[in-house]
């Protein structure tokens, strides 16, 4: 679960609830949180993308940069961009969401495959340096989430 | 909330997790509990279609029927029968669901209309005459839910 | 869990929140529920206790009378009237609180003992005709407890 | 709720579930925690307990020190050391928990006025300098819990 090795560059097909893109190498100096996630999976639409949204919440004003990655790697016919816009809008989500780039030969998308996700939900932290420092599949606490975060704000400072 | 009017029959487009179509008529003996719901409605997806997922593993081996009513009025083309499916197989879903028939010249489907639901999610309980007893819009707690649905199965012994 | 032998007298060495001390035979025509409790068992005092409180808003105005039991079989010392009355004003419970009857040679107390009580949490159920229909002890679902005061509350009308 | 002054000594009458009394000053170095609480305070026993359970199960093995303080500050006679005995015991509490030493005049036990606490529950957190930089009143989420935790221990390293 914790690594250390410099994020690759995210690959990206479109961004929504953002005028610019985003790139990893610009945010630099700040940490980088992603929750990569798919719009059919429970685990993330009823804990994982509500807790995304406790984590903006609570460090704004922080040199803390949410993104949401949607990776489809299943069903892609019904979880296209105007699924995701509704989503998006039905569910209150304010951060800046990337669609994780298709890729032609395989049925994972590129950024999911590059940072070797297991599956949704997945929960990435990147420091200060650009280093991923967390990579979790799967549930994890609010109180964990919080340690993580408050220790890499703590060496910003 | 509490209504008294014969329930009217629900127009169906198409009938998914259910080898034979289900009608209201053909049901009459047993209690009939109907979750309308839409599959980016939060309030659906992770309160009302687990909390339905519940009355179908509780009432089981009972004289009722739990139907799925997928009322579709907004965002249409994401929200389509495919969308559904894969909804369906994600959350675990074994009960019928029918998608209520889509009107012309209005954006609210049928059955909605029919039976002036306000939204979804909304839960109707029809008992074994087919009188419409209970039209609730929103949240109902798990408490309600089991002594409506025990009072209307205690009069059918 | 379903039990069908008349209930016997409850044994009540003292009534609180209450003018008059309440009896089962004096109650027969109305459903009873009773919520047996420990102050210090943490089932009880953080799930099983609000579920008693959601019940007596639930049914209020109808013929059933909820009744805790408070029935100590361990830690006698320190679960006294006094401190089950400091725990009757912190938790905000107005429904009527029987302390069930110590006994002299054993330490169950009477109640518990004549209701062959497993321990604590335990819910029973009492139908109109005095009979003991449910005796459940451990955690059980708002929706179960809803199923089956509804049906008991049908039989009434 | 952020301080920033030295934390004065704990006045305690009694160290359960600890073979040596602790003291601020011993615990220089480390991150202190105090969860102050009473028996029968329901935000307490339901929320902030169960909350300092998941701080001690999560920062295990780190250099955090969480400490439980019993501010009695009224029903004395039924929050008596036997009682918080029982209390511990049943909920399991493993982690070492103080007895605020009871005032003469006044009802407010002595720790609880040195740091002005305002009720039950609170939460202190104490940094490694023994400076006291949270005192909390009532509930405070789990993420920031994580997140405050997360730095103090950040600073440590």
């Amino acid at each position: 679960m914790r690594e250390n090795v410099q994020a690759p560059p995210l690959e990206v097909s479109d961004w929504l609830n953002t005028k610019d893109d985003l790139s990893l190498s610009a945010l630099k100096g700040k940490v980088v949180v992603i929750h990569a996630f798919q719009i059919f999976c429970p685990a993330c639409v009823c804990h994982a993308t509500p807790q995304a949204k406790k984590i903006h919440e609570q460090f704004k004003g922080q040199p803390l940069q949410l993104i949401g990655l949607h990776t489809v790697f299943e069903h892609h016919d019904v979880m296209n961009k105007a699924a995701l816009e509704t989503f998006i809008h039905e569910y209150g989500i304010s951060f800046p969401v990337a669609i994780d780039k298709p890729s032609k030969k395989n049925s994972l998308p590129m950024t999911m495959k590059k940072y070797q996700l297991r599956g949704t939900p997945s929960l990435l932290a990147i420091d200060q340096y650009g280093k991923l420092v967390i990579n979790h599949f799967g549930q994890i606490s609010d109180m964990q989430i919080g340690q993580i975060l408050g220790h890499l704000l703590a060496d910003i400072d």
